[in-house]
């Protein structure tokens, strides 16, 4: 949003009145509002507007902050009021925000809250990071079997302002076990004396606590759900993940993903809210593996060293050879890895996959040996031209076929395909290619 | 969904009789029998599901298949009956339905349908693909300003059937300029003698139809919109984009990214659905573009023969050196194009990200040298040790910051830095690493 848009809240805080910034808040979303408070956080503008919205104002603003800002903003809070700021949070944002001070003032707030957000705080900070169980809300509507689509709504009417949504709600039995889902939907279109158990959504679609979370967005976002149930290991309704949250894991698992693929480990957040070090972190790790597996083609070339020294001409076309069978071989590990983490590509797929490459990589080798054989020629002696070419084809043969394989080998093995394919790949790639370059040249060219 | 949860569904086709299979298929989603079908198309089991389902329900099946499988289920369709299944359908899948099909085809379907369902697709048909004009859906509910909550929940009541939301509704003037949103929450929690002008949600968020799917998929994200109102040129009421299809984008865009990022270009689906011609066409563009720059790093080793033979043990250090500048350079590119992909980066940060990774890399490649230098002293002389740890710093320092101005470059310029930044770069940090080392060496060794 352009600041420009943002002049009314700044009128409003140059003028020192709460109640004119109380009022020029009321124009904007919360997610503007966090935006302007994170933009202007350094200035104390952004705390000033914070600490003069009203309660619930501030804790539905603090959902849409990053976590070092909540940080800022709520550190001179008094217990007392942080403890009112929080019972207003959802469910879910809460066991963030909570998870993000120190043990000493979690201690303090915890002992602060009453005794449902005391126990529902309790059991959400239970669940390991990464899974539905941290993802969930626990305030979602549930209705007793039985009752009348005109009794649902009115109970909605009641208890809306505390829930996440009211567009989907919840049918259990006495022993809290799942039995359906209702849409407000449906509850406005049926007869209002309908009864809810008639009124159930087919194909009801769950998900345990324990599951992960790009799984949960993947189903939400495969059955274009509103909600997505979470149930406990004995089947009783835990929580309940939306939509918003599911895209945020989406977005997110998109971006560690593409950092993995540029081989960035582990970096929860962008460039430009990353300190230096943790981008050192995130980086040197493979950066340092990658140095060693190189020495296995430097070891490569220094093996083939006779032929090297008799036909230098050879190393004039090293670099293309390596380069294409990493790119080949960086790309189908490209397309595997992406079809493994949108659940397209399933490890009993390889055969097939594998002779896709077979036809698609040797059409592009070949493709690839006619454009550096017919550079050769103008560089180089027909002899050498030939030699590349030939090699050419093998090593983006090589190179794609072993970009089809390995992310499918680490998934097999439990190891994450994003996590190690694209460097791995074109590590292994280049050392290949090294090692065919110089033993077809040694074949033809004789030591 | 595993297949034996679809036993139900194959007993049903197997006895033969149509109502066993209409009853079968209403235990499940619309997204799991558009499953079941894709997995069986080719044993036209699925087929023969497709057909027995009632009209309605296989409106919305088509709705979650693949296009290449739309064509497939509706090819053999008597004209007369496709025109009521698109006139079942919502009018976004109906609009993308549409362009599938065959020029002739099309205009005899146009023909069939009545003129509403004529004039909302033709509308729909004018949207440049990748807008949010060709993504929305024109099933919105409206109000009139000045009816009550209980007026317009029986209007909802009366039109859900036909509405993609009605969590969601629009309130319009006469000349259909959008006024406001209103939820349905806030009309359930409203008297219902309440005006609905009153219950406007605050901050109303807007696109355009000519604005691109990501802006519109990252607006729905950011405000965890239920839907996004689309105007037109005269902020008349166009469309509604819901948060399902905005999921779909983001995932879609993401793939995109992905495949890019490993220089795969234009594929529309993943590698298990794509045909071996369209993976070929999508990889070769970058390979032999690379080929190409590639012959640049040939001519660098070229020019530096002299020194390569006199120290032919500077070749076993080469690759490591040119390959960790390429990964050193991808590391930076990955992390500033998904910045700009996901609006983290813009193009003024330009000088802090520099200086940053001025730090950063200087970092990494001082702990690069001292692993290379310590590597060095067991392989080879002291000399070439230490010109391969000076050449580490240049040469991570020298990718690295081309890996973050290049892809901001290629933004300013108009140019998609996704498409272009990771082989580029990478192909830089490659001539560039051999220059750099040689000419290090050439300085120390002498010619």
């Amino acid at each position: 949003m352009e600041s420009i848009l943002f002049q009314p809240l700044i009128d409003a805080l140059a003028s020192g009145q709460p109640r004119a910034v109380i009022d020029a808040a009321k124009l904007f979303n919360a997610a503007d509002l966090a935006e302007f408070i994170e933009q202007n956080c350094e200035g104390d503008l952004g705390i000033s507007l914070f600490q003069r919205l009203p309660l619930a104002q501030r804790a539905k603003v603090l959902g849409y902050t990053n976590p070092e800002i909540q940080l800022v903003l709520t550190q001179a809070t008094p217990l007392a009021e942080l403890a009112l700021l929080t019972a207003e949070m959802p469910s879910d944002d809460r066991v963030d925000f909570f998870n993000l001070l120190e043990e000493p003032r979690q201690k303090q707030l915890i002992r602060k809250l009453d005794e449902e957000d005391r126990d529902d705080l309790t059991a959400l900070l239970a669940h390991a990071e990464g899974t539905a169980g941290a993802l969930m809300s626990t305030d979602y509507a549930v209705f007793e079997s039985g009752i009348t689509a005109s009794e649902a709504i009115d109970i909605l009417r009641k208890t809306a302002e505390d829930k996440e949504t009211i567009y989907q709600s919840y049918v259990i039995d006495e022993q809290q076990v799942l039995i359906g889902v209702v849409s407000l939907r449906r509850l406005i279109v049926a007869k209002p004396d309908a009864v809810i158990d008639s009124l159930l959504a087919t194909g009801l679609v769950t998900t345990q606590t324990d599951t992960s979370q790009d799984d949960v967005a993947r189903l939400i976002a495969k059955y274009d759900l509103l909600a997505l149930p979470v149930l406990d290991e004995h089947n009783r309704l835990a929580g309940i993940i939306t939509y918003d949250d599911a895209m945020d894991v989406i977005e997110a698992e998109a971006t560690e993903d593409i950092h993995k693929g540029g081989s960035v480990s582990n970096l929860d957040t962008g460039i430009t809210t990353a300190s230096p070090f943790s981008l050192y972190r995130s980086r040197i790790q493979w950066l340092v593996i990658l140095v060693f597996a190189n020495i296995f083609t430097g070891a490569g070339i220094a093996h083939f060293e006779d032929i090297i020294g008799a036909h230098l001409a050879l190393l004039f076309f090293m670099p293309l050879l390596v380069a294409s069978a990493g790119n080949a071989g960086a790309q189908s590990a490209t397309l595997v890895v992406r079809g493994i983490a949108t659940g397209d590509v399933v490890n009993r797929d390889w055969l097939r996959l594998f002779n896709k490459e077979l036809c698609v990589a040797t059409a592009l080798g070949l493709t690839m040996a006619l454009t550096v054989w017919a550079v050769g020629l103008f560089r180089t002696e027909m002899v050498i031209a030939t030699i590349v070419a030939i090699t050419m084809i093998a090593v983006v043969l090589a190179g794609g076929l072993i970009g089809i394989l390995l992310p499918l080998l680490l998934n097999r093995l439990g190891v994450d395909p994003a996590a190690a394919s694209i460097p791995l790949i074109t590590t292994i790639a280049d050392v290949s290619g090294v090692l065919i370059y110089f033993t077809i040249a040694t074949a033809i060219l004789g030591t």
